[in-house]
């Protein structure tokens, strides 16, 4: 039997109207204290849809960005993949520790959404000055959109 | 009881004299097809030392780089958060899909640890423009250093 790992939910993503926030539960929204002075987070999620056998078992797919290439999943951000936590790289718009509420601009993960981790953005771990990539995805801002991603 | 997510190794860090790589387990080879296209990645492990009640419950630490500062895990990279899942972002130096092995400058993470994701380092996603860190990371450079981290 190979080892395994366990993670809980921290909270969830939450899409209302009013836009996107995420929601920390009440035990955790101490570790939220000074965050709100980065400009941007990481969010780690659980792509709950594809915590299945079916999708934890792809190595490889054409993503849909460039159906004519297969590639392995981890040269992609599908979230079918061994194991599936994400990572999204977000602005931070507000952040109420007591309410354990972060606003962001949007996330390409849906309502209700487990959260099992946020990280402040550091440029020193975070940000590559250099990055090249495959010549199918050439054509792909060089930054991350402010606005955000998402349905 | 909270819903709880699984997560197993898909490789491991491994340390030598030669330097530092990640060594895929076998069933997971087929996924790094063409990451070898991309100039960086991420690293998705996990920071099994801390995988403990004591670790998990912290959610507030005054970080080694600010002692005075008490801040929110989250606003950390400290391996000691409730869900002790670290990433580390760093230059891909060569990568043998047969033999399993991902040669990388450094990393932070001890020989052994285990590896839950690879994600290959896509601009539009992770690299952010302009990003705001706080006062006591001031100093701190502005990008992520390509000769890597670690111990």
């Amino acid at each position: 039997m190979p080892k395994e790992f366990k993670m809980f939910p921290i909270g969830h993503i939450r899409r209302t109207e009013d836009g996107v926030h995420l929601e920390i539960l009440d035990p955790y929204r101490p570790a939220m204290m000074l965050l709100d002075k980065f400009s941007h987070l990481i969010v780690v999620w659980w792509a709950d849809e594809h915590d299945n056998e079916k999708s934890r078992s792809v190595t490889q797919t054409k993503p849909p960005y460039a159906e004519d290439k297969l590639t392995g999943v981890f040269a992609t951000r599908a979230e079918y993949r061994p194991n599936p936590v994400a990572i999204t790289t977000c602005k931070i718009l507000e952040v109420d520790e007591e309410s354990g509420i972060i606003r962001v601009p949007n996330l390409d993960a849906y309502d209700g959404t487990p959260i099992v981790d946020l990280k402040a953005y550091f440029p020193v771990c975070d940000r590559v000055k250099e990055a090249h990539i495959p010549d199918w995805l050439s054509d792909w801002p060089e930054w991350m959109p402010d606005e955000g991603w998402g349905p």
